[in-house]
């Protein structure tokens, strides 16, 4: 599944069997594999799940582990696409910091189950470790920033770079948590979040 | 495991089988939960874990869900102990929640892998939906606090004091995925996410 296939899956002659493409029997896996866990979750439960047959399933995609990659991909690729950005690679460390912050959060909010399956990943295969790989390096390049910031004096100075980078990471991604799309209000959150980090969650009037 | 057992499973004649208690078989358990996943862990990985036999395993508890249920238990007393103690019940909302915030913290990294169990769980059996109304619970006398301290002036009022409380809970509990005992500087952990949550993890210099 590295490059998209398009072809459909048909249902049967009496149209009894749901219409899937390979984006959609993606989508499927990931809901399974973030209620179940990764481990927990077969090609069995896989192709009940998208209603055909694990043969059916099977010509799509050598295995689950096939799909996870490809979630995992599309995760990947929409945070380290933040970071290729104009404002993300120009100006101050903090401006871009907060352009970065913003971006997460709508990436995150944008493309819910797949970074929420990053994020749960625990390196018990292949897959998992090149994944964890990745999230290290992009917390490395915030990390980075986050330094800078502090060294260029926007930031104040007792703040300790490698713990606020960590803090910081830790507040974006836990939006996963309890963030579901079509929440009223939920505009501004990437706005709401940069502020949170700049000035307190809790900030004294 | 409601109640902690003492009684030890002693190793055979010739000394080869390592020597558990119920507590010491609980720990064992969590990390291979906290590994694998609680759905994907069998009786049979934990005994081979833990070196001993599936039925000395059982021996000790009914099955996996008994386990699981005494290391939330462990989690949750931890933290709903937090709230029972006097600054978390006295004083201005602010201060309370910055005393709970503090002691989460410490909670958190005192116990590590049943917090990091806790945090992970999912809602697919009755033990873990208890966990999760659990959690809610304290996640809302938190929430009530925020609103509190937004009412009360202490917190600048125009903070939305729902998406405060997730972003609060989030900050605080994001410490498990990187938290490590013995990591140097940690001491001021406690303190350091306290000043983040009041003050901002990037204040302006």
């Amino acid at each position: 599944m590295s490059a998209p296939r398009t072809r459909k899956v048909r249902g049967d002659a009496q149209g009894r069997r749901p219409v899937y493409d390979a984006a959609s029997l993606l989508a499927v896996a990931v809901a399974e594999f973030n209620t179940r866990g990764y481990d927990a979750t077969s090609m069995e439960q896989l192709s009940r799940a998208a209603g055909i047959t694990k043969s059916s399933f099977y010509h799509h995609v050598s295995g689950k582990e096939e799909l996870l990659r490809a979630a995992l991909s599309r995760a990947l690729d929409g945070l380290f696409g933040i970071l290729a950005e104009p404002a993300a690679k120009h100006g101050s460390a903090l401006d871009r910091i907060r352009h970065i912050v913003r971006r997460q959060v709508e990436v995150l909010t944008g493309e819910l189950p797949y970074v929420t399956l990053l994020l749960r990943v625990r390196g018990n295969t292949d897959t998992e470790r090149w994944a964890l790989s990745r999230r290290r390096e992009f917390d490395a390049a915030i990390a980075a920033l986050v330094s800078e910031s502090v060294r260029d004096g926007q930031v104040r100075a007792d703040v300790d770079p490698a713990l606020a980078a960590r803090l910081l990471s830790g507040t974006v991604n836990s939006v996963i948590e309890w963030y579901r799309p079509g929440r009223s209000g939920s505009g501004s959150l990437p706005d709401d979040v940069v502020r949170a980090v700049s000035e307190g969650i809790l900030p004294n009037r």
